[in-house]
């Protein structure tokens, strides 16, 4: 399973400097490539650790390849951006030992006949698929897949184990769906009566463009009455709840345990980290980040990188801090006396 | 699938003010109605937006049938809680276009020969019934479902795909159960024994009421001793965890990623924002409202609103403002300094 | 299912002291045990509860027995930690009236014939098994589990419904998994490359060692390149996201809702309340406790009691403080002023 480094760029791109005939088997960081692996340099302050590497090549960036001169001797590849090139050779190296999926519908598996399979399709065992769904070419549909009614997979969009998508809903091609994630189940729409809930049905669908991944359990709610749309190249983590009509601009990006309330406008290009908390029926404009653990309560109309947090400290003393927090209204008052008294004395002492 | 006014508000209440023979194929929001849809108005501050509507109908309270007068000339319903009448108009129209469950067992189904089933119940494809089980008439159980050992699902329950009962849990009629649900899981109990955990046996249940809907991935731990109890009419969105020994008084609603630890008693009519979080062994009174994101560490005896969240800004902004935070103390302690020289020179002064 | 105290000190340990022939039936809390139940005192806040009990028997601790003398007349028994002698007299009870698996594979299940499984393990209904995969005696697969290739389950591990296992990943001996889990989903990685994500493989694994729990819904990553791990004794409550190339210490315990992003060291013996929230590419020591819905943004070099929670109020006066703590360094910098003159002041009045 090993490479030529010549074979490598043709791929990849990039400028090789060194043996074009050097042979690697794989990709490592930069403290653990051994001498059958390539690494990478994608941050300056690791320049010196890069100098030492026993790796049998080098991947980095043009100011970098300047920088380093001398000090490396082995094999370069030089490419604008050394950690993409790195992601796409993994992927290579990743595709060398797949277990290609099996085409065809597993026997065990329960298909509507008014269900439309593209030949090259692999269901997987104890799938169900009911009528009117469509699976197109390339698709993988993991065991114990739940695929409802007039459901749509796009090609080669792969579905892990124990995913459901309810009636309606939508993936476009080469999407990943991890396990456990449920796509389309109800959002959380009542209206009050007299002290009990009167269910607003919820007649919309989930839309997902193309190259998008979800995260295991994560689950994305239908829309009310029109659609819950992400749009292309969205990236979502594991365990986080999209609400009801939400829109997700394209290649945003969301950490794990991110949640989402109803009717949410998130804009492209924004950058979520983990249990960030975004409240329902706002707006946030594209490359917006939110730290992890924030809640964004309003709309965000500037770009920028936005921040909640209550800061962790030892027991004891958060416990005096935020006796003080709770109290900062009167802290305040504190301080406008002061400065009342201070006034008057210095007008007596002019 | 038209309905004329008049077959709705002998449906569903209301006094109809207008022709009772024109026809409706949906219901839309005040923006969005076409001709041959009915809207309806529960917000007076749109109520310009709705003398202008193109909607066949429009739905209002009696005080704003007053207030917009002769600026709308199209059919009225007047009824009290418009935004009810709206919830159940829509339930009507999606019940002309449901798809009803097929009643009996699919052949894939595994169901113990000792569970009972109403003959019009519905099991899905790839269903486990164990010994014991009752499912009782009119219930649904989608594809992919775990009822274990002598669990009760209710009359008219439905569960989608993918939910798992575990032994002996209950749940009564008329509730709702998204996909990938878990009810009865262990509670999380442990005895701390030289710096290794003791599992403390989970022997209770899980006891749900009737009319109770139950969002996707959502988790309700089994009781340590006695049970977990959800009242009638709780409504609880996706991925939230009730801990064990939970008790969730009526018609309280909980939004999408809220936890609640373990033996928390919470009143009925609650309200819950998005990723509120509860400890445990403490009581909430009835009627409060709880903001997303804030932690509940203590009892709650009063109804009331409370909130308990960081407010965001600009990360440069936050720095400075956590800096602070955590310095609370020693501001204070300054500000108690300037008091007391403050003092001194007055008494100078005087 | 009665049992004599002789029996249960024998397996137990600890110093009956009263008529070793009363037969209980089962444990109970103080204020609820029957005359055929055994119960605890733990909390000596408690004492006085304890001696009026109606159980058939005390477990106490040493001190406790010293301490309540006379004053309770009853059976006791004496043991250094009365809360574990109480959970593993309750999973002794438990025991007497559980439900042994079926050994052997139901026949609706998918098994690889080139997986191997102990002949004595319980493969439920509707599991998949994959080629390679290894499932050691006394294991126990609950019904619609997923089982990827070459997956290796432990002697005496207990997965409940519908859990997936990645393929490649493990878990020790006597584990419990509850349902809904997905353990070795891709970790969440990225390149970033002109405005789009280039996905950088996921090929290490999840290896979790023996004694594990694992609850509902919980999801732990697998590792880039190389492993996610997780020590033994470690517990993990439901609906927790694990991100990947994160190392657990033993014994950590983590309540519900918890997310620990990429790549976090934690120490052995730690506890982590409900929906604390943890940074990736951090490391925390042994014996940390961090208060629930706290975020932890740097490593903790010390043991300790860590918290970091917005304080709950009513809301009005929530907005009150929130409101001054966006504008502490506008107060910070009138403290200054103040300062300034005052030193002016008392310089004057010198």
């Amino acid at each position: 399973m090993s490479t030529r480094l010549k074979n490598l760029v043709e791929r990849l791109g990039g400028q090789l400097i060194g043996d074009e005939t050097i042979e690697v088997i794989g990709i490592a960081p930069l403290h653990d490539a051994t001498a059958s692996q390539l690494t990478f340099l994608a941050n300056s302050k690791l320049r010196a650790q890069a100098a030492r590497t026993r790796a049998a090549a080098l991947t980095l960036s043009p100011a970098e390849h300047e920088a380093l001169g001398a000090e490396y001797h082995g094999a370069r590849i030089v490419t604008d951006n050394p950690y993409a090139w790195f992601a796409r050779a993994a992927q290579y190296f990743a595709s060398l030992v797949a277990i290609p999926a099996n085409p065809g519908v597993h026997p065990s598996a329960v298909v509507d006949p008014a269900a439309q399979l593209a030949a090259d399709a692999s269901i997987g065992p104890l799938v169900v698929i009911e009528a009117g769904a469509k699976i197109a070419a390339g698709a993988v549909i993991g065991a114990g897949c739940f695929i409802g009614r007039d459901v749509k997979i796009g090609a080669g969009t792969h579905l892990h184990s124990r995913v459901s998508f309810y009636a309606g809903c939508e993936i476009g091609a080469r999407g990943i769906v991890h396990a456990g994630a449920v796509i389309g189940a109800d959002g959380f729409g009542f209206a009050g009566d007299k002290g009990t809930w009167v269910k607003i049905p919820q007649t919309g669908r989930v839309v997902i463009g193309d190259d998008v991944e979800i995260g295991a359990n994560t689950t994305i709610d239908r829309g009310a009455m029109t659609d819950t749309i992400i749009e292309d190249g969205v990236k979502l983590d594991n365990q986080i709840q999209i609400g009801h009509n939400c829109h997700i601009g394209a290649h945003t990006l969301m950490s794990g345990c991110t949640g989402v309330a109803g009717s949410a406008k998130i804009g492209k290009h924004c950058t979520f980290g983990g249990a960030a908390m975004i409240l329902g029926h706002l707006t946030i404009a594209d490359h917006v980040t939110i730290s992890s653990g924030s809640l964004v309560p309003r709309s965000i109309t500037e770009p920028g990188f936005y921040t909640g947090i209550y800061p962790l400290a030892k027991n004891a003393e958060w416990e005096k801090s935020a006796a003080i927090v709770r109290n900062l209204p009167a802290m305040r008052e504190k301080i406008r006396e002061l400065e009342k008294i201070i006034k008057s004395l210095s007008k007596e002492s002019e």
